[in-house]
């Protein structure tokens, strides 16, 4: 009756995966929600526009229902449902999928989806939750700004630290970013006087985000049990950053506009219900120190193992850079959500949260430059006698992130970003 | 033809004003724009639907189309339109008014209009840009955080400092604010160790709050020379605080919890085109060592000349606190919208950029209680023996702001709030 599509193999939007985006193309250029499988997107609307005809109550919702929720230019809709309708939905897609019951015409190539912000963001907030990250970017930030002391905070152990990002800087992989202009101390020509121009010392940082589901209304908390019912799903999120300007404007206020142009993120959400296979236990164990709002119940299943590269591809050449694990945060998602919620700031479907970077102990496992290259000074030597310290205009920064090998393995494709010189 | 609306002496809503702002009524439960002369709100849609059928084409655009942008929940499109379009219409309106061409069908009693959020806030950024708040917060805060040294951080002196805030918890007067429970050291019982619950040092800080209207595209900057065709209007902004919460947190990342949970506006916005009568010369003069791209030409109309104004209410008496005056900032809006956009993070038509707490120099002109009682140390002593130390769960704060006396008089309205207990 349908079209068969055929997985090929180390795809990351198998079966098991059935994650959700936005899309347009040239037939139909609004912003539309789809899911990803293999090296197809499924327009959504389409696809439940043609099954009302045939068998309209085979989910929660009617065919009709789910067109309108999906004809939309965001997930926002969908993600706020409650978490056994959207499970549902999900079973649904894969049983459709696997018997071939979708038609050819609601497939559309990869390559021709345009992809757009899979959700409209309310708030974005992003952590500082890798205790090996922390380290590494305090000693070094030591150097040009008296506010560290070079030791890690004390408020780090006791809950997520987190600061508020700039929405606006939000975009989607495959969009550029350009090298912002700002006011930084000029320790390049030596005086230490402010100046202004464009970034000198521009990074990246390897991030995983993960969006809200059901909102939590302002001046109410949430408990972390009910952590899974408000989390819709993860995306990759790189969170490039101007070490020169966040020198400069650190203290006391936290990071602005050294974060604040431009934040890229995966554009295909993989839901909760797609990584529970690959829930696992934390890295760090300090269940024994923390405050009842933050513990986790069953820490064997506290947070996921995803692994994480990132690389750069230069002169069309590619450099692998680093790898990384999302299980090796200090505080997991579900805490990071818990602390979050706990001042009654209020959640709503779509906020973005950023994981903070994630890096590991040793070298090759360091989740950005100013770690890797240590604040610049030891530039990264690749075996083609190519030399890494901090970005060059036009390099390109490519993210991967997957669960599992072989056929039980899930992806979150790329987050990738070019670049851009500064303005003029 | 129309109706005579009757401005009492010392109103906010004079001729000369002619705020913006969005209602709702039992008659028309859906919010929309409207503005607010004397003891009325002017419904907008109703009038230029009414105003429709008698002389359509007497500003710059049709009635059916002003009937369009001033239906809806926000005035979000109206703040987007070309400030020469929105002067045209604000100057029609207040000829219909001072002719007497409004059906009185169209004007609401005050009390009966439910105030909402005036605009739909893609991003809230709050400054810290008044040097005598600054020397006095650091003074204090070091008292519990290394993190200040006690002096003012040279970045201060070249560029506004700030840092972003949270969208979701900002809310229009009279909208009560929760107390919020967080971490923080237990200075209380003097263990100093890391605790969990409700803060004690609940504060208020006296700010204004300004909206962006004609956006700015994410990667592109703004000259300050075109400053004022990106502002659409002032409120009166209460950054609400948790000095104990900040206290634990602010080190590295900056202020999050300590100020997420709540931050009120009045809700009527008070145009550019109100305001320039009472432009002035800033308190502060620093042209000579600013970076050309903060540099504002005409010095003695770079910022505006508003009294402010915070009391308490407590157990139905009123006690006047303390007083301020924009002009005070060390950075003025100007300045600080020109810095905010030079890094190319975007700016979004509704935005809310706060100008930080505005202080002066002597006792009663400090714009928090954290400066007026020194960290709460010395508790403000009212005339009838009342006490006031950090805010007891109950009181009210009552921001008040104008520009003018007499006839020339405009104001802001009130921006209340009152505090409720931390839930269970």
């Amino acid at each position: 009756m349908g079209f068969t599509v055929t997985i090929p193999e180390g795809s990351s939007f198998t079966l098991h995966n059935i994650p959700f985006g936005v899309i347009s193309t040239d037939a139909n250029p609004e912003p539309h929600c789809a899911t990803a499988i293999g090296d197809y997107a499924l327009d959504l609307p389409l696809y439940f526009h043609y099954r009302a005809s045939d068998d309209k109550y085979f989910v929660p919702l009617d065919c009709d229902t789910l067109h309108a929720i999906f004809n939309q230019p965001s997930l926002n809709t969908f993600a706020a449902l409650p978490s056994t309708t959207r499970t549902a939905i999900r079973a649904h897609l894969i049983e459709a999928l696997r018997d071939s019951e979708v038609p050819e015409s609601c497939l559309i190539s990869l390559p021709e989806a345009r992809m757009h912000l899979p959700m409209q963001i309310g708030g974005y907030s992003d952590f500082f939750c890798s205790l090996e990250h922390c380290q590494n970017l305090l000693t070094g930030l030591d150097q040009c700004s008296p506010m560290t002391g070079g030791v890690v905070a004390p408020n780090f152990y006791h809950a997520p630290s987190v600061y508020n990002g700039r929405v606006s800087s939000v975009i989607p992989s495959p969009a550029p970013v350009r090298r912002p202009k700002g006011v930084m101390y000029d320790t390049g020509k030596g005086s230490g006087n402010p100046v202004y121009g464009p970034s000198q010392k521009l990074d990246f940082e390897l991030e995983m985000g993960y969006f809200v589901s059901t909102p939590i209304a302002h001046g109410e908390t949430m408990s972390i049990a009910d952590a899974r019912e408000h989390i819709f799903g993860f995306v990759l999120l790189n969170d490039w950053s101007s070490r020169d300007i966040q020198a400069f404007e650190m203290n006391p206020l936290g990071p602005f506009h050294s974060k604040g142009f431009g934040t890229s993120i995966s554009p295909w959400v993989v839901t909760l219900d797609a990584l529970e296979p690959f829930a696992c236990e934390p890295k760090h164990d300090h269940s024994a120190t923390e405050f009842e709002h933050l513990k986790w119940k069953e820490r064997e299943v506290g947070t996921f193992d995803v692994e994480l590269t990132a690389a750069l591809v230069r002169d069309q050449k590619r450099y692998e850079v680093t790898k990384s694990n999302l299980r090796w945060l200090y505080w997991s998602p579900y805490q990071q959500l818990a602390h979050h919620a706990s001042a009654g700031c209020g959640l709503g479907a779509g906020d973005l949260l950023g994981s903070g970077t994630i890096s590991g102990e040793r070298e090759g496992e360091l989740g950005c430059l100013f770690e890797a290259t240590q604040g610049g000074e030891k530039p990264i030597q690749f075996e083609d006698g190519a030399s890494l310290g901090y970005l060059e205009d036009h390099d390109e920064v490519v993210l991967e992130g997957w669960c599992g090998k072989g056929e039980d393995r899930i992806g979150f494709g790329e987050c990738r970003g070019v670049l851009l010189p500064a303005s003029k």
